[in-house]
């Protein structure tokens, strides 16, 4: 079986970012971070040891794995983009919930998607071990070598389909997005009244521990 | 200065028990506890060594504070009750986030809010040194006897407004009731889909933990 030893990235975003930091640190290469924003590219590149690109024709050929961390609206295009630049028999995951891995239908050999089930934001440290990682692989081997790659950075890897990392995703927005639309109403609440919204933080607290205690 | 020794409260659910608890633990004696539900008067009554009463009529009237900790909708006639039972010069407060303090007026002479802002269940323990307690008075003489009464029990008490308070207690609303359906919403998705709930909760500690490190 192959081990997947050294990807690129395709993105610098916060998803990108906590993603190149732990495959890094876990000793995976990464020979190129792409992001339109050169910038970026170069900011995130440097943390990693890598090489910094804004054209996807300028991404090297020879990476076990493409890693597309990107907004969806641009997975298929940037994928096609790819597609020709490097050609077919590549290896390419995404890292969304909500789209299909049949995105990359036909433009790749082997492909799949690699879900890190939590909310990251830049600043912010997160115990990646914890993390549950959903994985979508279109051939066995594939899939293994995904497990493989995953486990070297998170200790809770799962095989999800397609259909069922979606709806997954559905109940991760109802956890966490809308719950932070509720948080951001209550403060803006107290704010309005010149209240303190540190009082609501035992409350904060209790409500999610009840949750994770069961 | 008078300090509250003895109080009675009026009430067995989550918030009565809790409070009860804490404040017979604090050295606070309990005199009576009332509820409609006798069972539940005594079962409580046993544990913070007092005497369950199951007519507003039996309620000693010697307590030094009267707490109402009983559904808002009951409030106002419980304490008329008390009122045509023990007569005016009482002290009385209630534990609702949502209800005016001005219920009490005419009915008794000093009156005022205690309420903890923190999400109550019976068998759940809360640390309620951590609990903001906030707290309303006709009287500044009054005010001062409650915050001393509540230092007994919590680390965090403040002096808010009846207005000031039903705002504060709306942002707790969304941040916790609603928060709780959203919850519920993520685990019945995930349930349908025969996937495990526990995907999720990771997530939810992080999305609390953010809120918390502000």
């Amino acid at each position: 079986m192959n081990i997947i030893q050294n990807i690129s990235i395709i993105g610098s975003g916060n998803v990108a970012t906590h993603l190149a930091k732990s495959f890094y640190n876990a000793g995976i290469k990464i020979d190129n971070i792409y992001s339109r924003n050169f910038e970026n590219a170069k900011i995130l590149a440097k943390i990693v040891d890598s090489i910094a690109v804004n054209k996807i024709e300028l991404i090297t050929p020879h990476s076990d794995l493409y890693i597309f961390s990107v907004t969806d609206g641009v997975i298929k295009l940037l994928s096609e983009k790819l597609n020709k630049s490097i050609g077919y028999n590549i290896k390419v995951v995404h890292t969304s919930g909500m789209v299909s891995s049949m995105i990359f239908k036909n433009l790749f050999k082997e492909y799949g998607v690699l879900y890190p089930l939590q909310t990251f934001t830049k600043e912010r440290e997160v115990d990646m071990t914890k993390v549950p990682f959903c994985l979508t692989a279109n051939s066995k081997q594939f899939e293994k070598e995904l497990v493989n790659l995953a486990r070297n950075i998170s200790d809770n890897v799962k095989i999800i389909g397609d259909e069922e990392r979606m709806k997954l995703h559905v109940a991760a927005v109802f956890v966490n997005n809308f719950t932070n639309f509720l948080y951001s109403i209550g403060k803006e609440i107290t704010e309005q009244e010149n209240i303190d919204f540190e009082l609501l933080l035992p409350l904060i607290q209790e409500t999610g521990a009840k949750i994770l205690d069961g």
